[in-house]
């Protein structure tokens, strides 16, 4: 899996599909940013597709805590089947702010998003979709 | 999945038992880097655990190719069991430069990766291991 390699097996999605595989079809997404002296960091978050966004739940003071005021991230989630040579992925880009109006933090603590390693009570994060783009390795 | 929440849920990985788990236990890995204007981009490739470093091919033009010239990047790897709640993931801090020597890029050219959506003749990136570190959430 590789985006961009040769054309005759690499097939691009379109937006509607990637944003169906968002929804649908993976539990565990990662995040890319940018930390100190620009380097780049990326963890593995349990997400929720939500109103047009992705929402997800991180504890105080973890790197992904600080991921509140816009900050520009990626987002990728990908499925891949390794005995056939194939699988999908679906690239998010869009910036990242903490969630704090009341009512809506409410909804999500009750909502069906469980982190497996975060309680919900914790800090909620969410990323806006300005790009979102897919590729897909058919079986061979 | 996050790394850094609830401690009673989420176990601290051992170097050792992470380079394991990069070695055996995964085709896919994202790779993590910062483009233009400092965005960060998060983009899916099969790899191979080599020489105490990870390597994956890409094709000419790809963004991924422009990794070359000793960038920081993060690599990550994980698997999960959704039924469970469960996973792991690791994560790798090094930085990106291009195989150039010709011995070496005909053993690899000649090696078991064979990357689902790019001809082995392409681009070879290595990527040195300078930080490893990982989480797993055992089953609930």
């Amino acid at each position: 899996m590789s985006q961009g390699g040769d054309p005759s097996r690499i097939e691009v999605l379109a937006p509607a599909e990637c944003l169906e595989l968002l929804k649908y079809n993976s539990f565990v997404g990662r995040v890319g940013f940018v930390v100190e002296s620009g380097r780049p960091m990326v963890l593995p978050v349990n997400y929720l597709f939500d109103k047009e966004s992705i929402v997800f739940c991180t504890a105080p003071g973890t790197k992904l805590s600080h991921l509140s005021h816009g900050e520009p991230v990626a987002f990728e989630v990908d499925a891949s089947r390794s005995l056939y040579n194939s699988g999908w992925s679906v690239l998010v880009r869009g910036t990242a702010r903490e969630v704090t109006d009341a009512r809506e933090l409410e909804l999500l603590r009750r909502g069906p998003l469980r982190s497996w390693g975060v309680s919900p009570s914790e800090h909620w994060i969410r990323i806006s979709i300005d790009e979102i783009s897919g590729r897909r390795i058919p079986e061979t």
